[in-house]
Parts: structure tokens; C-alpha cells; sequence
């Protein structure tokens, strides 16, 4: 209940705070059978790991993940698969400055509000460093989705905004610039503009968006676990999502609906797909494609007011290594957490029928 | 796990088709001592209810709801409350042409993918109709969360958007319109378009920005059930909804973080709220503010072509009387469907602390 | 988390209390296609009603079931099965002899101090009226588990005790006699004990024995949720329960390894079946068999002493209508919640392989 | 879902074979501010591991926890608790004998059938080993639960039954015996047998008796999830466990309702005790008391016919260093599992009233 799970047939369970000894999970309900690359999930992971362009943080950890239990032959055997990421990178630091005050925007006052104290070291359980327990699982049920392609990719950092949609792109770009935006100008535009943002001390915001493709007809339930809505869900519990919106998203309330409906092919698709491959809450085999939107790092390397633990105002200097721009390495995380919206749903489908 | 329960803790669990005998729900975990005010949650409904005004659907329907448990002598027991609302609008009609075909845009066609056959008679458990046990429950939650204000209101009907943020705005004239925008003059334009576009046999989509206030610091969940996530949630599983963003939303994507951190007064409020009231996914006291977007009702009155079960071309009517803009009864649902997420993290917020 | 929730995917969640208008549930996760047959569900309800028999309470309730939602032309259509059972017998009555004090060895007291108070009208919530909801659901879930057998018996009431192991009985010949013991010398044994008893104003405990017979191999969950641990506690959730043991039970203790381990047969079977159809915690394809020991009803007709909400001794007299020993009444109960636990690891065990 | 979590508020998930690199477990839930003492969490793990007295198994395994996340300057966060057992004795062993063959009573030829294939190193996820998670979690849960007293003791090894009850025993001497009773001259008798037994290569069943002391009125939940349920299945999902009953458990069934009913003294405690410190499954302040009732150890070092996967009779030699009797090792766990019960009722109860 106290919100580190994730899932209900396809489970992730997640522990770790920044500068502890280890984050990582326990992925409960991984069907057995399932012949694991890792490969593949350590390089999901490597695209969210810091240190791996000049425009993201500088921080240097390897993020390895070491699997505990629940393979064997490098099969899934249907029990729990446990993991661990190792930190390497816990030099006792000095946490002065934020220890004793609270750094606006952040979640440094409202944990010493909700739990009496704090682990002030970094951002502790708030930090993004989190996710990556969910790449390794997401990566996980990427492979036991088999035929479901999970994409996902950078359409606008701050007022840069990738003037296509989806259908327009090649996906086999996305790897190919450290944005993670699939059109190599405007990549390289908004590559220019971080470091310019960075050098300032600054942040900038951004948007990715995501597709799924070839997603089997019947998933999500009706009612309130509509497929859409987990999605939606899934997606706000990343750090710094400030929205969602999937298929016309906020653009079709302009619409009429004599213009929004999508019209039936004889084979069961549609001529359209403003419905965003969602009707009613279930998968009707059209593509799903969904924008996130993220606020800016609130850490800027720059002088700002605050207040310390007794309200008093302080100033203080935004340091260390932070990335100017999350939206890059956010992409493999965003897949990561479709992929697992869409496990648990796939697992829960087979039980909708006698 | 089939999705027709919301909550963790105030849970409620819903039945029921358009078209059955009743539908209802159970809401168990309402804590015991609660002296409910059953009139406020019959005017709930009212303002849900069909036939209102000239602007919705004409259906009528009293929707009277009916407690059988969980209350003696005026307050809640601590045990289930169970509750129907018997449908007295099950005329037998006439559903040949729904029947056989397929609506676009509506869930007839998944439902029989999902299951391998359908309640064809109305929407059947896709229909909007469920969410009158939303708004019961919710308006219960209301109850359990005294002091706490839960607004709602229509801030955009198609291309006519109410140009004023929420702070601007007198909530006691929601009510005051059939439209449920407190800005009379807005409202004014808004239902004039409405008409208009009923008059076509259309539909149009719209916007309803939620605000919550007086919240305690300390509700949320890290990790995977943010505040924010959850009710991102709770308003994507209304039907017809296609966005979700908080605070700063999908306009926080343009911003530096220099500008967009919410900097600390010394009681720990803060000077712009940005964050919309959740910082890491935790309340921090200011006001929660929202935007969901709703699609234009896929119902519209107009010939229209379709495929039938047999994969064949057929034209069809639309007909029935349906709403030609569905945020002015959404209103309700968006304050309950916020209001249960409110109380579900108000009894959590208890076991925080030893 | 209030507890009125039972099944994981075949899910359970009932509403009411002994004296209110309606007791009742919803059954989420049904899978859909069903074809039910409502007059079996009738049938079990009638074995669980009040009045059947000389030996059982002579209270006059109907208890016939209503659906409200969930079916279409017959079938389930995987949505959720709404239900109630109007209570026909709400004749205002004196409870002055149990507002105020508190009867012994029941839930008055508990409930007092839990919730602040209690509806005192009966047995309220704690009242094994609510059992009713059990055995509909039961009904529908032994119909979705279409080729396992699930019968009860009485084996035991008080120093009677039938001498005989399950596979020695006719269990047609259950139904053939008010205990529900299906040999007829003891039954009738039992069944005179029972009178006598009744005629002290005193009620005696009992034992029922379950057997489920052709269950497919693998369903239960290694660890915590093994298929006898959820057994157990679906038995011991039932009113008065006491103990439950399963295959050699407490007998088993006194068992060495080298007698009490079941040697193969070459098919998978066992040669002995000690292990009482689960190994580790998941079915092995034998016999499923366990006792549930129940206490004898707390409700005599005698007077006794007791205190009142001040803490004052008083003395009071029993009356109403009660059952000397619920043991027969509490067999279809039994089977139900057999049912509900075996339909739950039917669904789940779909997801055991990729 | 797929079993390897238990609790609702206070939620422990595991992972971990007994051959593999390490078990371990996150503890999600534990409220912030608990000054844990790590140094008893030690102790409760010695009492269960493997080597400390001639009557249990000779396996050497340290059994260090080692803690993750979750606890800052000695004190819990309410961020999840992530920990790891690492596994030291992994040597590489030939397993030629278990491979092909199933052990009978074991869940080598369920997990076979129910996954497809299955770890066959040892008793792999179905190994007793897994309990030293528990007993992390339960030492925990005991530190949470201050005042309350959890206390287990061995009262039966085979035909040799403790004659005295709870109130006669001084719960100090339990740990004075490698049995684990706290008599002493029983505690002898017993010892002599479990060697004798160990000697023939054989191994007896037991029984374990629970108290619970100090317990706040009000724990618990009517209906399905009634305190004496829960813990009901936490004890039955121990390995071997055949059998549970609390308060007058079996032995009640003999007696009348006049002579079973509690009587209540003027202050709420009752003057007898057979309710067990539960009614209507909440608890009513008064001990609660349980038996758990254990098989004799499935594998015996003894030769003995199987089949192989094949179908195939095959004789095999048990081998291995195995206990000849589970109990004495199996009363920490029968603890844990009760704290961590009691923690996650102790939780809820906050939730009851407004």
C-alpha cells in the first residue's frame, strides 16, 4: 500500500534510495519458459544510465544488474525474479547544504512532513535513480511480449517541437543522437539548445512520445482499470511527468464528433485512429501512441532562496551533476513502464473468458 | 483484478449495464462514526442526472439511490455500504441496428473481440451510466474529507476556452449555469455553441479543470503511487477522457527550471505553485489544480457508415437521445472520482508514521 | 482492506447486515460465456436457509437471490454479478436484552470497541446471515469449475463421531437426511443428539469434512499463497470455525517420514494420499480432503450472566430463534467457499506459463 | 498475485531458492520512525539456521541478513526495507539423484507439472530456506509491536505431548533446550526421541503452540478477513504445516454452548478464555492461542522407490543433511508469521473510525 509495487499479475516491487548500498526489485508473476536475454536488458539500461552523452548528467555509475534468483538455464522458472543494482557511487559526500534546508521543488519538505525525518542524502527514495529497477523488469516483459514493439522517443524540448507524427518516423533513428528524437534535425537542434540550457546552469522541460504497435484486440478492462488509464498512470509516476494524453488527446476537444469518430475498415481496423488504439478502456488492435510531458530538473546550478528546517530563508548554490534536460534518458523508461502495463494486462486477458 | 474496483483502502466496487435492472456498488473501508448527510448525496446525482437541462440528454431518469447497509442511526457503521439504483427506463426497444453492427468509436466491437459476445442493448457496461455509483461514492468521500474543497468546473467547450485560471474564478456560480462554468459570460457563449452544434446532430468535446483545497501536507505515496498518478488515473478511467496534466501540465514543457521551481515562503507554502500541490508525488498543502480532457460524445445523430459483425458495409442512424457534449454532467464525476482518491490517501496517510 | 472482499480474480466482495433491507455482493471477474443455471444456485441457497429441517433455527427467511447485472440471454458476460437478497423478516423488534449488554462469546463487545459502537439489531455484520452472499457465489463458481466435484458432510457433532473415512461414503446419500450425514446410521444418531440438545436450550459443535475430487494439477502458488493456506483461511473466515486440518491433519504429527510420505505410482498418482491432494502448496491431481471443526453456537436458551456497557453484571435470558448446531446449515457454506478458493486458482494458474 | 507477498499494509514480498545466489525480501510499508535494532533481527534469524544443536540439520549456513534501503541512522524511513541472505554454501553438487527422479511428498513433480520444468538444485523455491525471509520480516514486525508478546514453543514431537497449558509454562526457558519447550523434562524426552528417529535415518511430525499477549482490543476484520484467519493461513503456508486451530480449536467441538461460552468480568475480559482472544475474528484483548500442526519431514535418508519423469519406478537413496524433526527450527517462523500478522491488523485498525 505504500506505493512500490507495481502491477497486479506482472508484479514489480521496488526498493532503494540514491545513496544507499543497492536499489532494485522483485518481479513476481514473470511466467516460466520465458528463454531471457540479458543482453538486452543490461542495454535498456545503459540507455538510461548517466554519463552516456554530453548533454545528460555527468555522474558515472555502471548500473549493472546482478539477478538473485527466479532464472535457471536461462529460463524464467515462474517464481520471483530478484535483482540488485549495486551503487558505486556512494563517496561520502557533504549533504550540508540540503540536509538542514529544503530545495524548492524537490521532495525534501513534504518527506520530512509525511515521515518526521528524511535520508537526506541525495534525493534518497525520490530520485529518479529508481527507474532504473523499472528498465531492468520493463526490459523483462518486453521479451515476454513477443511480437508487441514498445517505442518511444523525444518530440519536444522546451519550444522545439518535432513537426511529424508518429506514422512519419523511423524509429531505427531514435538510437542514432544522444535526444533520443528520431528526426536527425530537429535532434540536432534540440541537442544545441541543452547545451546551451546546461551552460547556463538551467534546465528545460520536454515531451516523449510513445508508441506500441501490434498490440493484441482485448486488452485493459472496462470500468476503472481501462487500459488507457493504467497507461496514464504508469506514465504520471515517473519523476517530473506533469501530464498524458493518448490518441487525440487534449487536441480532440476541438473536435466534433461526426469528425473524431473513427471510422470501421470491413477487416475490424479503422481509417483513422484518433481513438489512440483504446475504445472503451480495451485494446482494439489499432496502434497506441500517448505524449508525456515533463516539467524541468528543478535542480539548476545556480544561486536561489530558500528556507531551512526552521523557516528561515537561506541561500544557497544548486550543485552537482544533474541532467539540464531529462526527456533523453526518460525514453527507455517510458517503454519500460508500457511494457509493464501491458505484461499485466496480457497475463489478465487470458482469464476473460470460460 | 477485472477492473471494477477503485481504492485501496476507501474502496468501492461497481455493477451494473445501461440497460440491466440496477446498477450499484459496495464501498467498504469507510471508516465508522460518519454521520452522512443523505440529501447531499441525492443533489450528487442530481447534477449527474440525465434531463437536467436543455443542453443534455433528454433521457429521464431519477436515478434515486437506495442504501440497503453499512448505516444506523445516520452514521456510517464501519461495514460495507451497499447501495442500488434501480433503472426505471428499461422500456424493451427496438436494438436491431446496434445489434449487429458496430458504433465507431464506441466499445461494441472490442467487447465482442474480449469476450465473444456482448450486452448489445445500449452501451451495456460501457455506458456512462456506471458512474452514477461513482458519484455516490464520491460524494460519501466529500463527506469523510471535511475541510477539504473539491471544485470542478468546464473550462473549455471546443475552440471556447474560459481564459481565466482558477484563482480568478467565484466556484459558488458553477451551479449557476447549465454548463457548470462559473464565468457567466463564457458560459453563456459555451451553451450557445452546445445548442448549436446538438442542433447539427453533433457532438463536442471539452475540458473540466478540477481544484482541490485545504489538502494536509502528506498524501501520496512515493514511487509508483504518486498523488498525481492516481488521480491521473482516476479521471483517464472516466469515459470519453483522452488527457490528464497537473500544475504546470503540458504548458511546464516550455519552461526553464529557473522559472518553473516554486520558491519557499518561510511557513512553507510557496510563492507560485507550479507544482499543483504535489511535490515527488506527496501533497504539500497548496492547491491541487487539474485539467482533464474529455472527446466529443461518439454518439452523433447523423447517418453515418459502419461494419456489421459479418465484416460487411452497412449505413446506419444514430438516434436516441444522447448528449451533444458530455463535460456539463462530467462535472460531478471528475470532483468524485477526486474525492475517492482523496480519501483513499487520507486513511493512508494514518499508517505512515509508527 | 476492510475484509469483505475474498478471490483475487474471481473476486467476491459482499454487503449486509442480519437486519437491514438487503444482504448481498458483486462477483468481479467471472470469466464471460458462462451459461448459468440460475435454479442450482437456488438449490444451494435453500440448503443454507433457515426452517429446513426440526434441528436447524425455525426462522422464516425466504432468501431468494436477485441478479441485478452481469448476465445476458444466460450467460455471464464477464462483467461484474450483481446481486442482493431482500430480508423479508425486518419485523421491529425488542433489542433492549442486547442493545445495552454485551452477549457472551460473540461480537457485541468487540465491536463496541472497534468502531465506537454497533448496530444492534442481531448480530449485525458479524451475523452468519451474510454466509447467504458466500454460497451464491459458491453456486456460480462450482458451475464455472465444470468436472471438479466439491461435497461436505457432517462428520462429527459433539462425542459423535462418524467412524468412517471419506472414501468408505455415499455422498448421494448427503441430502438424504437434515444433518447432512451421509451415513445414515450416524446421521440419525447425530440427528437425535441434536434434538436433545435443542431441547436443553443449549447448542453442541461439530465437524465437516471436505472432499474435492478431480482437480487439475498445478493450481495453488508456492509461499505464501499455498492452496491450503488459502483453504484454511476461506474456513476459518466461516462463522464459529475453530481448527482446520488437511490430508493427515493433526494426525500426521504423529507420523514418522518413512509412513507418512506417498510413494508414486507410475502414473503421477500416489499409492496413499497423506498429502491431501496438495504438495508444496499446489494440487497434485488426488483428492483434496480437510475438516473444519467448529464451537458451538454462542446464542443458548438458558439465562445467563453477563455485563452491560457500563461494566455492570446483568443477567439475561437467551430467547429467539437459534440454531442448536450449525453444522448442518453450514455444509452447502463449505462447499461454497471451497468453490470460491478453487474458481480464484483456476483463473490465475492460466498464467503460470508463457 | 503469484503468491510470494504477504500483508496488505505491513507487505513483505520474497524471492530466493535455497541453490541460488541469495534470498532475500523487501519489506514495503513499515511505518517511518521505528528505531530498529539489528542486532535482534540476528538472533531470530539464528534460531532458525541450519547447525545449531545435534537435532537439526548439519547444513553450515551463516544466514547474515544484509539491509539495502530503507533504514536511516538506525531508524526506518518508510521507504521499502530491501534485504538479501546471501547464499554461502553453493557448492556444486550433483543432483543426478533429484534430477530426474520426484522425491515423494516433496513438490518436485507438481512444480514439474505446473511450470513445465522446474530448478531441480535442492528443494529450489519450495525450500524451507525461503522462511529465513520471514523471520527478517516478523523480527521487524515484533519491534513494531511493542508491548505485544509473541511467544512459540514445540508442545508435541511425534506421540510425546506437552500435558501442561500455556498459563503453566514459563516462556524463558523455551530457548534453554535445543527443542524449543519450555519444559524441561518434556523437553528431554523429546530430545532423546527426535535422536533416536535421527538415528533410524526417519523423521517425526510435531506440533508448535502460539501466544499472543498484549494485544489491543479491536484487530481484525469481519467477515473474510477475520484475525484468526489470517493467521491461520500465515501458518499454514509454512512448509509442512497440516493442520491450525486457535482457542478451543478441535477440542471444542465436544463441548456445549453453555459450558463453552465466556463469561465476561466487569472490566471486558472474560473469565474463561476459549474464545482464543477473538470474536467474530477481531480481537478481544484476552491471549490469543494457536496450535500448528507439522508432517514429519518428507525426505528421509532411507531407500525408497519413486518414479522418474518418465513414468518409470526407479529406487533411490536419500541423502543430504536434513532435520529429523521441523518443529525446533519452525518456532521462530511460527512467531514471524505472527508478528507479521499482527503488524498488518495493527496498521488497519488506525483506518476504523473517522
Amino acid at each position: 500500500m505504500a506505493g512500490n509495487t507495481f502491477g497486479r499479475l506482472f508484479k514489480l516491487t521496488t526498493f532503494g534510495e540514491s545513496h544507499g548500498k543497492a536499489i532494485g526489485g522483485i518481479i513476481d508473476g514473470c511466467p516460466a519458459g520465458l528463454e531471457l536475454d540479458l543482453e538486452k536488458i543490461q542495454i535498456e539500461l545503459d540507455r538510461r544510465k548517466p554519463g552516456q552523452s554530453a548533454i545528460v548528467t555527468q555522474r558515472k555509475e555502471p548500473d549493472t544488474v546482478e539477478f538473485f534468483s527466479g532464472l535457471f538455464e536461462g529460463k524464467t522458472t515462474g517464481t520471483p525474479i530478484g535483482f540488485a543494482i549495486f551503487n558505486t557511487n556512494q563517496k561520502s559526500k557533504d549533504y550540508s547544504h540540503i540536509k538542514d534546508s529544503y530545495r524548492p521543488s524537490h521532495a525534501d519538505y513534504v518527506y520530512d512532513k509525511k515521515y518526521g525525518f528524511r535520508d537526506y542524502r541525495g534525493g534518497g527514495r525520490s530520485s529518479a535513480r529508481e527507474t532504473a529497477s523499472r528498465v531492468v523488469a520493463g526490459a523483462i516483459a518486453k521479451q515476454l511480449l513477443s511480437g508487441v514493439e514498445i517505442n518511444a522517443y523525444v518530440s519536444q524540448v522546451g519550444e522545439i517541437k518535432l513537426g511529424k507524427n508518429y506514422e512519419e518516423l523511423d524509429f531505427s533513428l531514435i538510437e542514432s543522437n544522444p535526444v533520443r528524437c528520431p528526426d536527425p534535425e530537429t535532434a540536432g537542434q534540440m541537442e544545441d539548445y541543452i547545451k546551451k540550457i546546461k551552460k547556463e546552469g538551467d534546465t528545460i522541460g520536454g515531451v516523449i512520445t510513445g508508441v506500441i504497435q501490434n498490440v493484441p484486440i482485448g486488452l485493459g478492462e472496462p470500468v476503472f482499470d481501462k487500459l488507457h488509464a493504467k497507461l496514464g498512470e504508469s506514465m504520471l509516476s515517473i519523476n517530473a511527468v506533469k501530464g498524458f494524453e493518448y490518441g487525440s488527446g487534449f487536441g480532440g476537444v476541438l473536435m466534433k464528433g461526426s469528425q473524431h469518430n473513427d471510422a470501421f475498415n470491413p477487416d475490424g481496423t479503422t481509417a483513422t485512429n484518433r481513438s489512440g488504439g483504446v475504445q472503451g478502456g480495451i485494446s482494439n488492435g489499432m496502434d497506441i501512441y500517448f505524449n508525456v510531458a515533463f516539467k524541468p530538473v528543478a535542480t539548476v546550478l545556480q544561486s536561489y532562496e530558500t528556507i531551512n528546517k526552521e523557516g528561515e530563508k537561506v541561500t544557497t548554490q544548486g550543485k552537482g551533476r544533474h541532467d539540464p534536460c531529462v526527456v533523453p534518458r526518460a525514453v527507455p523508461i517510458v517503454e519500460a513502464m508500457a511494457a509493464l502495463v501491458l505484461a499485466d494486462y496480457h497475463l489478465l486477458a487470458r482469464t476473460n473468458k470460460i
